[in-house]
């Protein structure tokens, strides 16, 4: 399936043929020697998983995919790049949704260019049950780092729908947010230590688990969220949480997007700690319930707030209180925590929605301040109604971090650039942000003016330039 | 009062003399059209102040104190200085403990050096109650910050003793933790937005309350903990916090470091919040109790634990709870929050340190990681027990964060080197870090491979060369 969604920009270059650029063979040679014959992937068939995304979108080509098992391995292969000259496109669980993950197509470069994906690179320390910490491999999955976690009482602080795929290395390099950041904060803030491949292969390392360690620049927190573009990202010492002991989950039908953030406030000025906040619309709601999902509320409301709510004493009766307390609610229902009925009817809104639309889901993750939430709700729910470019949007989103994800159902192909930029118009009038958490990639490098002054995006090429001067790491990510 | 402290390198350097490096008066000229003649200061008297960090023990020369009222005069500033190849040293609250506060003395520089003081930049903005944040210039103190949040029901994340002092423009440049770090992180992680002049003078602005926001590399975690180097930070926009709406402070004596961690632990198991948690030792309460406090317990132990703890329901009878069920509780005390008479225990020990050392207290601000904790307290407390160097260590510190004040009294000033480096022996071998919280400053740049390796500080000269290639800013905080 190919897109025609405008953002997709490098997969309509023409690809100009698997002709390899002249040199690469002696590289392959030394990149064989370094990760052993069966890890240097040129057989177009063995590659293709590599090089398309899993929406199937973003396309490119390679010369070769590389899989290391080890730091010192990337660290040969990346100084062996370095000395020839050739580029590359750094994939984990290949589950972005920006084209970050797939190498560009073949674009003219005189310089080739491999895959170096992580997927042999799963290691998975031992729990520190005292430090609540573990060191993982870049290529281990958020599932399997979630389950070493819980088999010591403890839990990986950041949970997204792809946790199956999405690795350590992925969700640190995009700075990945999910359905627990407003409890425990997005992958920057829950990393203690980082293990870094640079331009030039030498190794970067930061290691401790110590919470507070200001000695000079914070590296680690310059990487996150850099999108490969400064580093292979190799190990993760990520911090784990505690798990709350008992959490209450709550559905209620609101009338507007306002009582939904007071119900927030309302929450955390009580004492109780909000788990999760995610907001639906009728529509959304409408939709999944035509997929085979129950209602959440028995009367329906234009608005739906979810809220997993955790203290001491008797939350259930805390938050019975609150909702009682709360304007604008109509109905409302409470499960314990996990509730997964609940939380069903909301994950099962990204299915129903890619089953419902007659034509490619333009799909966008913006963020405004929570202040701008109700009007900036409101202005993208009326994107493409009575407009000129007609389509169905369906909005939902973690309500506590002001992120919306947009899903614009049944766009006309030809008109996804304008449904795109009607979007972006409304964010950046309400001072919000193109991406929230999916990142840039090269989806969205067309459009980094609108969240970036003219100086910090100099300021970020500085960097960029400084540790990688020849621009051979992701080439095409974050910078045109 | 001078201190023969070793860390005080520049203090002790011969100053040739106050003779101004030519050229620097058509920039002074120039500097005055900017902000003003009062503003630029030089006279020795009124420069004195600006000289001398607040322990007395660094002492810089410059050829003017510097003092603009808005970003667009620092920014101007920044510019004639990069024309004029002046250089400039920042300086908020002057409160630092590692001398990067005040500038050096003067090395026969052939650049004039200012001071670029933020004294006059106090504005604080209106707070925003829905998205919980104030914007701040990077004069205010913490403590004007926290007074205007509280109007509105809120609280700045940040409290150190230093607050009526202490600067936001400070805090975030050397990303400071304090007492409330355990539950609301560092002065990093409570950056929404930024404004920080770079060393050509154009302004670097992010300044959207946007929980996420990932469009390309992090520069505002950059600029925390740079310590100068990088940018001037002229203005932050910091989230709040709310206030928990009741809280016990409890102290209990212990009989091991253990015990101690293992309260914290059990009590986020049990859902309660730790709002703060500080250890203490039987040598430091008996100082503080010779010095007129009461001491917290009646049945004395050799460690003691004061928690802060908050959540839902009758919090005092389930901290009671915790604290029957935790292991060498030798007896404990509690008393609902603020709990002033509790607190000033934990910080009469400054005061009361300072106060019974026949000699300048050698004062290092060490982490290690949890798990070490015990073992790392235990060869800390006998630092010149019995040693070559005799001296008196008194520990006290932010026990959830393995971050340890190490207070060293009577130590001959002689061996003040030697008993320092004894204890960043033990830091390094336990896996900590030599700086904690405080930064490094001038004061500890000569040790700055105990913290980070080659690659590290290699990679750190790189982002200081790209961003401030003439070494302008802060020139010799964090590299020598």
């Amino acid at each position: 399936m190919r897109s025609p969604d405008p953002e997709d920009s490098d997969s309509r270059r023409v690809d100009p043929g698997p002709t390899p650029p002249a040199g690469i063979d002696d590289a392959l040679t030394a990149l064989r020697q370094i990760v052993g014959e069966t890890n240097v992937l040129t057989d177009p068939d063995a590659m293709a998983g590599f090089l398309t995304d899993w929406t199937g979108r973003y396309r490119g080509a390679a010369d070769a995919v590389v899989r290391p098992r080890t730091t010192d391995e990337v660290s040969r292969v990346v100084a062996e790049c370095a000395r020839s000259g050739v580029r590359i496109c750094v994939q984990g669980g290949n589950t972005g949704l920006v084209g970050g993950s797939v190498p560009p197509a073949r674009d003219g470069s005189t310089n080739a260019l491999i895959v170096l994906s992580t997927v042999r690179m799963t290691d998975i320390g031992d729990v520190d049950t005292v430090g609540r910490c573990v060191g993982a491999q870049a290529g281990a999955t958020v599932g399997a780092i979630d389950d070493r976690a819980g088999r010591s009482g403890l839990a990986f602080g950041i949970d997204l729908a792809s946790r199956a795929s999405a690795t350590a290395g992925g969700v640190v390099s995009t700075n990945a947010g999910g359905t627990r950041m407003i409890r425990r904060g997005n992958a920057r803030s829950q990393i203690l230590g980082i293990e870094a491949v640079l331009a030039d292969g030498s190794v970067l390392r930061r290691w401790t688990s110590l919470v507070k360690d200001n000695v000079g620049y914070d590296l680690p927190s310059l990487l996150a969220g850099s999108e490969g573009t400064l580093a292979v990202i190799t190990r993760v010492l990520f911090t784990l949480v505690a798990p709350p002991a008992v959490a209450t989950v709550a559905v209620a039908a609101v009338e507007r997007v306002e009582n939904a953030v007071e119900l927030l406030g309302a929450a955390s000025s009580a004492g109780l700690t909000v788990e999760a906040a995610e907001l639906m619309t009728e529509a959304g709601v409408a939709l999944v319930a035509d997929h085979g999902h129950r209602r959440p509320t028995t009367a329906p409301g234009p608005f739906y707030v979810l809220v997993e709510l955790s203290g001491t004493g008797d939350i259930e009766s805390a938050t019975t209180e609150l909702l009682g307390a709360t304007d604008g609610v109509i109905d409302a229902v409470l499960e314990p925590a996990p509730a997964r009925a609940l939380w069903a009817g909301r994950e099962g809104h990204t299915e129903a929605i890619a089953r419902s639309s007659s034509t490619p889901v333009v799909k966008l993750d913006i963020s405004v301040p929570i202040r701008a939430l109700p009007e900036a709700f409101a202005e993208l729910s009326r994107v493409g109604v009575d407009d000129r470019f007609p389509c169905r949007p369906i909005l939902f989103g973690h309500i506590g971090d002001g992120n919306i994800h947009v899903n614009l159902l049944d766009v006309p192909p030809e008109h996804a650039t304008e449904v795109t930029e009607s979007v972006f118009g409304i964010v950046t009038a309400n001072g919000g942000s193109i991406s929230a958490e999916h990142g840039i990639g090269r989806a969205k490098v067309a459009w980094t003016h609108l969240g970036r002054d003219a100086t910090d995006l100099a300021t970020m090429r500085t960097i960029k330039a400084a540790l990688d001067p020849r621009g051979l790491l992701n080439p095409g990510v974050l910078f045109g």
